[in-house]
């Protein structure tokens, strides 16, 4: 197999998927006035947790933070820097939630690729890289106190499921990860990006009864 | 030591209750408006997350959805049958009791087998039953946002916790499983059932010091 | 090298830690009109979970209450004991604040210990020690539906972290823990006690924005 730039890519694409999560986690935590360890915990479980989360099911050691600690100064520096910047951020809410919808697909592609790596059967690859993509931000819900955000608001989990989806059709059509990774990554970026400006939500399942 | 058919009557049960485990939980989802993705990973880690807890803890490689991933789509499948079906469901509310109580204690004693199977020590057999049993709800009432109901209700993991110990000393007893699983089971699902149509409570221990 | 007599120090205080935490555990779990198995669970949780959730992310295994399942004895023995007791506690709420402190610095100092034999690096050992000395408080606030107090609270990470970068720095200055272990303990303690004292707290991270 030739060398994959698209290994190339997606590690660039992670690097700056952790820091963008590391900083919408970090003002996640400042309208709870958590204090700045708290800030940059968040942060570190936000950004490093899906992928965490994911190889500890899969048994796939070291995670990757302990074999690149670095990735922890860097979540950890983005979240201190985007307390001390936070008003001057507020103008960049749109850049945000493109970093944000890049770091869901690349995560996602990511988490597929480690399955795959492990031999996992088709379903398995596909939950890795929703675990991977979406896991991350339900800690981080939970830490703060909140529903997590991903069962209730637009396509967050829906995507991931269709980038991995798309990401193992391609792969396993081309036969290499170089055409299946970008593609992937477009289709599910620009789905995402649909989704938020049209506001496109799941069905809801509204249900009364006095269970329990 | 002849072929258990004790496994054979786990595995089915274990099939039954994961569904079981499954439709509950997308009942309790609906209770919190969540749209169809959030129903189905709250059945997925009602169902599934007791046993992977247990894995992680114990180091028991591979998961059980990782080796059969079939048991995701079950679950996700009766997740979804269920918000589709509610109101028809409404009124087999004892029938879900019952799973539920059966799906507990057929989930205690897998636990409690897995941990045997790793030669550990009696305590951790106990503990990995209760695990395997219980776990699984704490995480769907953490997901949800509520206090884990297992610390409030009525003898749920005492029932576990006795559970495990009958099927151990059984277990030891007889020295076969194809007599102590059935009796383990048996015990187990009236003690349930009787503190549910009685309404037994362990004392609460009610705190209002002003600590912290 | 000589045989550590730190380990033995450090081994008597992790018992302490474990008790102590339990009870304090019991107590928040009582203003929570828990039932026993539930004040038994969250003791057990608290004391263990640390130390738990650092082994798995580590691949560190069996786990301590694996190997030794007489600390799963102890630390529901010694929450139970706190439920029956609770009234006479009440007056010895600065012992408690004290082990607490023990605590969390001795927690902190075994994380340690266990990355570097598992020769990881410094960043990694560092934070091996605030998630074995702070991880277990975050699972008890989040099964109680609490925002952890972790990320609100004096210097409780913060100390931890303090305590871990000072062990290390002098367990290789020295070359050896027998002098590093009671040094950074003493000197964690200190600064605990001092914040608790004079309440001191970190800056926090307040931030408006309607972000999400």
């Amino acid at each position: 197999m030739a060398p994959e730039t698209s290994t190339l890519l997606l590690h660039s694409l992670y690097l700056v998927a952790i820091v963008a999560e590391a900083m919408t986690a970090a003002l996640t935590a400042g309208r709870r006035d958590m204090d700045w360890v708290g800030v940059c915990v968040i942060a570190c479980v936000t950004a490093l947790g899906g992928g965490s989360i994911r190889d500890v099911l899969l048994g796939h050691y070291p995670l990757s933070w302990v074999a690149h600690p670095e990735y922890l100064a860097m979540t950890a520096g983005a979240a201190l820097l985007t307390a001390l910047c936070a008003r001057m951020l507020r103008h960049l809410r749109k850049v945000f939630l493109l970093l944000d919808a890049l770091g869901l697909v690349a995560f996602t592609i990511i988490g597929c690729k480690v399955a795959q790596q492990m031999d996992l059967s088709l379903p398995v690859v596909i939950i890795s890289g929703v675990i991977t993509g979406c896991a991350g931000g339900v800690l981080r819900d939970v830490l703060c106190n909140d529903i997590p955000l991903l069962f209730r608001s637009e396509l967050y989990a829906s995507v991931s499921l269709l980038t991995g989806g798309l990401y193992i059709a391609l792969d396993d059509y081309t036969g290499t990860s170089n055409l299946a990774v970008p593609l992937a990554l477009v289709a599910g970026l620009a789905l995402r990006l649909l989704a938020l400006r049209f506001n496109w939500q799941m069905p809801k399942f509204v249900y009364r009864g006095d269970w329990h």
